[in-house]
């Protein structure tokens, strides 16, 4: 696996490559990935006021989230393709009631992990959400999208320094 | 175009649409929407550096925000397809060197607005940039994705208040 | 436009083709299609009963169909790829019990008409639905999937003649 | 894997997930599906009449089937990605002269398994088939749409009841 | 439009963008391409002998490239998305019996010409049969795929200078 | 795996199908495909000239390749979806100096090869190049595309005969 710089994905030219995985085993790996959707009071009141009749709101967006981590190498360029073996995400007003916080995770038996799934699923759970609201609410930010724990392969357990969590917020 | 307590994208029962454009005549467009990466500063060093040999980052970033936004009504259940007429997408350092500032406009000659088509090319613009970095630095945010300007249609221009822009950091 | 024995998507060869359409002008058109997912009472009983907590199983399939219509010319091979102005698919329980009836509605201004669309989101949502429910009922149906009406372009309007819908049940 | 009601695909809350099959082992599976096309009797002749020239609307059909089960998963929100080891399609015109029949085989070694793939060839095979006619022949239904045989993975071998098959006709 | 040194796709610092073409007006344009597969007789012989039994090789290069075509925005990064009006893709073999001719024929009603979607059918026609014909013949070979003629938009009729046709081969 | 004189993918009736690999065990597979893209000299210096601000030319050609490689089940028929391990694709100006010579070389753990995947790769790499030179020279030729080199699998190792490399021009 040729590297420039320290890069992966690029050569020694410094040209993008698909890495070379197929000398590594394929195990059984998970991430999770977090995000939020700021919005105001009155758009995230639309959103969760209402019960049973609101219920689409966020089952398009979690549906949105699944679908898009199955699109994950179509996206992102070096991507490997990669059969996933579960996606879920979850929705949840923020405890600040700033806005609805995203959660994915995603899990596969393969050779890379799926850190960039469960980071696909939070952002397109997030743009779907900023469509079906954008007609009340154009300042709405999506922001704080980021890993927070991984599992499997070489590179072992990766889970996020809280510390460096908490001061962003955009 | 039925709404549900205000929220377009639903009927009166609640119930995900994608709503109805046929009365919306096709108008000139654009839409420009910000985002930021943010990283460690050896991993923009990383990036930044080298001259040449290093290009392919930012333009491999650069043609996944191009092709996302062609792919924005694939992925958001409600969005409408559009035929795009014009897509960019810049990148540039943070001027606090936190990180990757990208900047995405789309126009088009339609009935809907393209504000979806650059908030997602934004964010695959983002993600491809962390897919490639994230070997050297799996605590880099995706944040701060929000609409800057939006013109033509029936809702005129919109131009995000700097003062709603600045305190966002995530 | 060249017809073999009146099947129009065959050349006087009999070679497939995607026809021509320049000359048709760009109208305002409407398709209305139905069909119904078979199925024992106690899985309908599980898809309605429960309240909100369901609320996700009709939701999928809705957003399935809703999707599928935007991908009715990536799926047909010889069906010309259109900008839809409206999508809408709903779902209700079969008056005899007998299980879930799916109608989708679909327009756009263009040259072509889209019944198509409207029969791949009734097809897609039923799919969607079977798969939600098969571990429960492997024997469910798919069946009765037709054009309902048609309105715009050419041909004029179509209106499912009632006799003609009756005897079905598949 | 957490179920509401019996339903898979839904967790506790009664949110949709992709379940979690990491502990599914990969065996090898197979399933196949049938439908059929029910259209007027000179439509029919259309089709069948005329020999070599005419081959190109099975032809399509058949592999409009094919290329459909290869994106089921984009096209089920809950389903699996797979890696398909056999895809085919047979279409034939029915013993009563009501139409054509369609079935489809497919499959693969996987830890899921294949009948969504199945039937959605055979779905997407019809709604070519209506695409190619419709020009002639408006009324034509699809039905009996059906799972008909399944084996490998940990349900076994599933055979439909041929009592279960005979009265649906639509 | 910036361009760098001439070449249209890249601004003025050499950045890939999808050139802004609000201001072209919709006009119709179709676009002539070829290509060839240059193969053994003997796998000649086996495509075009037996009749009616082989004719779904035929079919099958034809409906990929038609699919193709409706596909080019989704693989050629800095092609603007366009609703074709009409595809059709002939295959014949060549006059000298070394393999198999291609041609394909597109149009559309729009701000951007068609030549890149003829050229991908054919394109994709040609690694179609390679594909059908490998096991028999791995020497085969894609060549000559140009455009032929062109019209329609700003830069009026295009017609290849036959004597620029004539030597290639490959 | 019935074949219809010789040729794989089609049955004993001559209908297209994808062939039955359930049985062939997953190996390491590799391939090497190349093609070039013909242009005039003046051509050739404006992609080759400037530096550092024409990257983006080779950089978006690189990728365009890359990303094809990854939907070649999607656009060839009867290929079998496979999960790539390793991907790249070079270009450098022909010794010859009358184009740009393109290599690409893709990797699998998997039953079937990946030659598809390499000329997929390859094409579409040559069509993006010809899209963003399309403004200059209408006259470029995409020619000699073929397999250079396969290992793998039952049918063992492929290397090209470099006669039958040379006088290919097209």
């Amino acid at each position: 696996m040729p590297v420039a710089g320290g890069l992966t994905h690029l050569d020694a030219n410094g040209h993008a490559v698909m890495v070379d995985v197929a000398d590594k085993p394929a195990t059984v790996r998970q991430a999770v990935a977090r995000g939020q959707v700021t919005m105001r009071p009155e758009t995230l009141g639309l959103i969760l006021s209402g019960g049973m009749k609101k219920g689409d709101v966020l089952a398009v967006a979690r549906i949105a989230g699944i679908m898009a981590a199955k699109k994950t190498a179509d996206l992102i360029p070096l991507c490997h393709p990669l059969a996933l073996s579960s996606v879920r995400v979850d929705l949840a007003p923020s405890q600040d009631g700033s806005g609805i916080e995203i959660e994915a995770s995603v899990g596969t038996t393969g050779p890379t992990g799926v850190e960039m799934e469960a980071l696909t699923a939070v952002s397109v759970c997030a743009l779907t959400l900023y469509d079906m609201c954008k007609a009340v609410d154009r300042d709405m930010t999506i922001g704080n999208v980021r890993l927070i724990a991984k599992s499997g392969g070489r590179s072992g357990l990766y889970q996020r320094d809280v510390a460096a969590q908490a001061p962003a917020a955009g």
